[in-house]
């Protein structure tokens, strides 16, 4: 399959880098750190938005839009979240540009200088808040349950074609609520909104859990996330619901009347997901020879080539086609009859495996002699030949084996990539021999946790939300446990 | 029907501002110029996007996306485009805050300037033109067909809600092809989407035509637009598609081999519309009641109010609600059964006349008792007592009849305010006086454009693009003119 794609084996950062840009999903820009998402990779995170969207509004969220930019000074009201943001923001000062006065070009006006600086949004939660101050002055006006899809900036130095990006597309939830507890709760079912949107969607696995307090949401009291595991063994943040307490409402002044007539401030969520999650998919399931796509997100879920020479025989394979595409259609399965007389069937199915197509048909003269047509599945890779009649029953079938089969195999790989160690030196082995997840005791200091991410480079990923409870001693200090967490290197 | 809003008689702007805040559609932010679209405002425009969405993806388009951000050299190089935006521009300077050291609060990092300043997009010509000269070589790669939906911004000093805002939410296509009358037959293409889109699901009857050069977008060969006619008399223009010629492949260098080798210039369009729609929707329905909605835009098409006292009535009538809501769900009509008990019926049906909902059912104890919904739809205000035998089939045809009744009054109240006109002094009268579109003769000069435009604020709106071609005297200077055109006072 002469593809050009680096093995996994070789360089699999390398061979992410180069299937995102084979298969047309995404290229660097001319902008530094901004990417611009390509046609094909637009279409399936299209797909992503469509599915979480349907779900957001399921459980009572609303969209809305908030202005891009945020004043310098909201951005400080609250401490801890400016401390998280300020070091990569893009600044707004001025507000026109003007011909040169030496004929140089165009430069900044001087004369144009905002009387305060702009941020472009790393995240809205204060000039949400901000607004949240009008809107909320009774119980009645909760919860507020609000979704915004957006842009977001973070300046970041280092950048990944969608796994890190100075400019990512995202959705950012931001609810209010009446009680402590409500808000918990509505932080806990986003969390569970996102694990099955990645399982279910996406057939990426994921553990969920909650942050140390190290790797907290800047402004956040509690952060929950689903974390999952990339097939070289490095574990990528999916998704995090931040449960923010009050602090947000006090920064900004939020209150509202209980019922009891009693003034309150307000209690806050915030979560979101981002362009980060096309990253995830491709790197849990593609393999040497390009994309695996799982069929709820592939923007084209079965393509049909032609074996023919000569345009009779393409005609007669057209035909015969023809009903087939729309019986698919009618039954809501995206469906492309490539007929294009510029490529040959080997270049066609080169670029449908590349480009991750679950089920690939190919029907030639002996497939029109009888009545039958050759099916190739994505995933496997196995190829059957299959009665016309049959033929929509089984690639509705395939379809949800290839999605249950995806999974599944992600699955395994991270179950047996979950190790439990007891020792320090033990864990250093397996990070490096083995990769993956690595359960261990931990002092539930900070100090512990640097020290870990110094010497090892990786982090907790997170305290699992599962029941395990085995109290024991840190591996590091032998200072007393009260649960094992997980590590891992990670994206 | 106490609603305090201001009549459009008394203050049309007045009016307008209010209908916007007390619909819940949007609001100002406490960044300058920047609006927050309000949940209920922002799921009319969800539904003018889907629409919009789909009408592109059918006629062959593909979304993707691209930076926000423009470095400024790349808006420097179409000269006339650069002289169109630069007045208006956001810039960012700083990709870094940090503590001041006085301690005096967070300050822009004087270290972290960039080497060359950013523009938040106005439009993306520029970066996607960057971005096609890697992606076109040849004629195959032709037509390029794409669109993205995206956030813009253009310091507008004086700003309106939808109407005109520093942040704005649009669409923009851009479109790469072979041959210059492939780029023409494209604009026209979308010229005549827009148009169905604003007559069929906005019910906003547009003339579509061509505007004069002083009025075309910066950079472009052509502009194509649609325009649309408010209460007050004055014309809204709610679409532009522009022919771009060989403008940006020159300043971008984007060339092709065409089938016979040769390299040749790419042929452009680009075209857009925005959530300034929401104004055109807005003043040409709405009334001294509030909004009126079409039924294909209206986020809850029908909603259904009960009257009772006690819950034991209320739970009686939720019964015979409950079946209703469902089979109307199952044709695809959005309902809302409002069955609050904090609110009374008077207050809701304020409420829903308010926000515009197409069809308001109220069924009280005679109706329990005679088995009947009173209806009652927005558009005229109109009230009948209908069986519940009836009542699905009653509320299909009234959601048809109301969308196309808008329609009809609207495109009568347009064609009442066309004015045709032979003098300047008659010009004046009628414009002042009854205001709409006027139809002139004109020099066809800049310099009379203008001299009008100074006296009379009234502006050459289009070049119809229907078949008059009536010669005559320009109404000012006397000079030949080839055909009418249409002169309005303008948003
Ligand atoms: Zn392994
Ligand atoms: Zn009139």
């Amino acid at each position: 399959m002469g593809k050009n794609l680096t093995k996994r084996s070789e360089d699999y950062s390398k061979w992410y880098n180069e299937l995102v840009l084979k298969a047309d999903l995404a290229e660097n820009s001319g902008v530094r750190g901004c990417m611009v998402i390509k046609p094909y990779g637009f279409a399936i995170w299209e797909k992503m938005q469509a599915g979480l969207d349907k779900m957001f509004k399921e459980t009572g969220h609303e969209n809305a839009y908030f202005p891009i930019f945020i004043p310098k000074s909201y951005l400080s009201k609250e401490a801890s979240h400016v401390e998280g943001f300020a070091k990569e923001c893009a600044v707004v000062t001025h507000y026109r540009l003007k011909n040169a006065e030496d004929g140089s070009g165009i430069v900044v006006d001087p004369e144009a200088k905002l009387e305060e600086e702009l941020i472009v949004r790393p995240t809205s939660e204060t000039i949400i808040w901000d607004t949240y101050r009008k809107w909320i002055q009774s119980y009645r006006d909760l919860p507020l349950l609000i979704n915004q899809w957006a842009n977001v900036v973070r300046w970041e130095m280092r950048t990944r074609l969608f796994l890190r990006t100075a400019e990512f597309l995202w959705q950012e939830g931001h609810t209010a609520h009446a009680t402590k507890q409500e808000a918990i709760d509505e932080a806990e079912l986003i969390l569970k909104v996102y694990a099955t949107f990645a399982e279910e969607h996406m057939a990426v696995p994921v553990i969920q859990g909650i942050k140390t307090e190290s790797e907290r949401f800047a402004g956040a009291v509690e952060t929950y996330c689903i974390e999952a595991l990339m097939q070289d063994g490095k574990a990528l943040q999916a998704g995090t619901s931040h449960f923010l307490g009050q602090n947000f409402a006090k920064a900004f002044d939020v209150k509202f009347a209980n019922k009891e007539g009693k003034q309150d401030h307000v209690w806050a969520t915030s979560w979101g997901v981002s362009t980060r999650l096309m990253g995830a998919l491709i790197m849990t399931h593609s393999d040497d020879n390009g994309l695996v796509l799982p069929p709820k997100l592939a923007p084209i879920q079965v393509v049909i080539v032609p074996i023919y020479k000569g345009l009779d025989q393409l005609d007669a394979i057209s035909e015969r086609v023809a009903p087939l595409v729309k019986e698919l259609r009618s039954k809501g399965i995206s469906v492309k009859y490539d007929h294009r007389d510029t490529h040959k069937p080997g270049f066609k199915f080169n670029e449908y495996e590349l480009k991750g197509v679950p089920v690939r048909l190919a029907i030639g003269q002996r497939d029109m002699e009888n009545n039958t047509f050759e099916v190739a599945r994505r995933d496997t890779l196995e190829k059957e030949t299959v009665a016309a009649d049959d033929l929509v029953a089984r690639i509705e079938t395939l379809l949800e084996d290839i999605q249950t089969n995806i999974y599944e195999k992600a699955l395994n790989f991270r179950e047996a990539h979950i190790t439990t160690v007891d020792t320090y030196d033990e864990f250093k082995e397996v990070l490096e021999a083995k990769g993956g997840f690595i359960s261990a005791h931990w002092d539930g200091t900070a100090e512990t946790e640097e020290r870990i991410k110094d010497e090892t480079k990786a982090t907790i990923r997170c305290i699992p939300l599962d029941g395990d409870t085995e109290t024991g001693k840190c591996m590091v200090t032998g200072k007393p446990s009260e649960r094992r967490v997980l590590f891992a290197k990670a994206y």
